[in-house]
């Protein structure tokens, strides 16, 4: 066979001992109890992916540290995937085998709601996250710490040639999941962003922002990020911990703030809000695992602001994403690992940690560990 | 004199026994703390106004009740003002002495800052509110429950032929208060919007959702609200009451919700949010006295949604809502009470207790109170 039943994968398997990673080779049978790691049956519009490289997110840590509930497990995470094609489905006509490309966050959807029919499959309500997540037959998607991935074209998308793999891979998740809001905005030259938070999703944020035309002011908690934010692009920088009235010298200023920043449950985000022009938006991006701080309307009355997120992106975006990335040298700051047991814990271990992540960990190497695919 | 130095108004003058009124008249002295209700000096962009029906706001209610927290005893409530200008400042050029002119919430602004060269008056952080608020003179606004009142131009507005000056009064801060919000949203034709609590906001947001053209829906927790809500225009009508799940029949359904029910600590908050398209917004009107139930970010994933709050509206709002309802014929439900001490009474008190209160107060007779003024 040209292309893969099973997988392998480096699998999380333990709830408690949350950064072992083993790796497993599963052989395709009917039985989804014993089988714990197949590919969903092979259809005309799917596309199947050997891997390359892998980004790492912070989902794929709340996932397996249990930050976000229980999970199935064993588990493969990682949905900041670049490989090549290895099986074209019938029904594709953009791309053929060899094709370098991405796969991000989202794997499937329904296609046929009227979210979908509107081109926002992101928010199909039958969507299928790239992992831990159930396609309609049972079996439970797996992610990128593996050989191959199986994917409907909607969410498999072209990668340009300036883009290195290892830049691109982790645009497939943090990086669309600023673009989109940035983009829906309406980012531009004229418009004054606020990024909060300079991490993974936060350098982006910076990057995209500028790369738009906008002017962008970075807010960090961490006075050690001043340089590294004027060097992705912002204009002006925020040291909340030098300065902790801030906000009283921009009142008013910001068309939207991006935060980044995972502890909004001990933001003064009526503080944030007064920094907004009217009508501007409070918008979060990632998933906190704590609720949002007690607000009134009242926080929202001086500029009529709102306060919202949004979940990853959709194909248009993506493509336009690494199109503006791909034209304008966006370069993501990425820290390569090589993919292995220690590789994975090692990775999860610095984003839990959040240690020595400037600014966003990819796994490589893939051909070590899985031997050349294609 | 033509125009008077001070007014004569219905004033609150006990915190604790609040729905209690005494009529002041009061002569100008220049020691504010004898003079308790003087009118802010006359300067040539001022309009004095003879008023003849003044609105009654649940504003007017949380203020004297203490809902609100400290103000300054006594007071003169009332923001939903209709009169003649008695006194035209020299800079004032599309007003002149005789003309019928509104006034609503807010009663100056600095016209200096930047949301105010924006059009954003209603934002104006220097803004005055048409009672219980400083002018930069130390004067203490006060409302409508009296003879006269004294606005910057900015602040006063013309009233279309058509409308009653009954019709008009409620519509000087609740009609603007929705209508802004609708207007900024895109409300018109192809949208869906849901109006919650049909009460004195709730009434206009459907009359005026329903002029501009979209498809309403209305929600309430009150049944008996069903024949009133289509008499307005809603063209469905959800009783929360009758049937709870409501919300799993919409999902992805409107455009944006315009919230006017008080009670908004108590709502589900995250059921209403699915019931949103996607980017769809949450639309809080009015000023509830207790925080937002518990959030999560989470809760907006689905679609992208946010949650936000408006104040009012501007001067170009204010005359377009006149404009659509003049020309639509857009009634508001209004039941008159005779101004005086206990027909304040009787106004304050059943809008505190929600009772016979279809949709809009409004205090008229003027003139046996405070005889003729023009």
């Amino acid at each position: 066979m040209g292309y893969p039943d099973t997988a392998t994968g480096f699998m999380h398997v333990d709830a408690k001992n949350w950064t072992k990673f083993e790796k497993q080779e599963i052989e395709h049978r009917a039985n989804f109890s014993v089988v714990k790691f197949p590919l969903k049956p092979f259809e005309d519009s799917d596309i199947d992916v050997a891997i390359d490289c892998c980004g790492v997110c912070g989902s794929d840590v709340h996932k397996i540290s249990g930050g976000w509930g229980d999970h199935h497990i064993p588990l493969c995470v990682g949905h900041e995937i670049i490989g090549r094609a290895v099986k074209v489905g019938p029904s594709v006509s953009w791309c053929k085998v060899g094709d370098r490309v991405g796969v991000g966050a989202q794997i499937a959807a329904d296609l046929t709601c009227k979210n979908c029919k509107a081109g926002e499959e992101n928010y199909c309500p039958n969507g299928v996250d790239t992992y831990d997540s159930a396609y309609p037959d049972g079996t439970i998607s797996q992610g990128g710490y593996s050989s191959h991935v199986r994917a409907h074209q909607q969410f498999v998308f072209p990668i340009p040639e300036k883009l290195s793999s290892e830049d691109a891979a982790p645009m497939m998740c943090a990086g669309l999941t600023v673009f989109s809001p940035l983009k829906r905005l309406g980012c531009g030259p004229g418009k004054h962003v606020a990024v909060v938070g300079i991490g993974g999703l936060g350098h982006y944020a910076v990057l995209f922002a500028a790369a738009m035309g906008a002017e962008v002011t970075a807010i960090s908690h961490s006075p050690s990020k001043k340089d590294d934010a004027y060097k992705l692009g912002a204009k002006n920088f925020i040291s909340q911990k030098d300065d902790p009235k801030w906000f009283e010298k921009y009142p008013f200023e910001f068309d939207y703030i991006i935060n980044t920043a995972k502890a909004v449950d001990t933001f003064n985000l009526k503080m944030f809000l007064s920094t907004l022009k009217v009508m501007g938006k409070f918008h979060n991006v990632g998933m906190p695992e704590h609720a949002l701080p007690e607000l009134h309307f009242q926080d929202f009355a001086g500029n009529g602001s709102y306060i919202g997120t949004s979940h990853i992106g959709n194909r248009t975006e993506m493509l336009e994403m690494l199109q503006l990335a791909a034209e304008k040298g966006v370069k993501s700051w990425v820290q390569e690992v090589e993919i292995s047991p220690e590789g994975c814990k090692e990775v999860v271990e610095r984003v839990y940690n959040n240690e020595n992540v400037r600014y966003r960990l990819c796994l490589t190497n893939y051909d070590k560990a899985f031997g050349k695919r294609y």
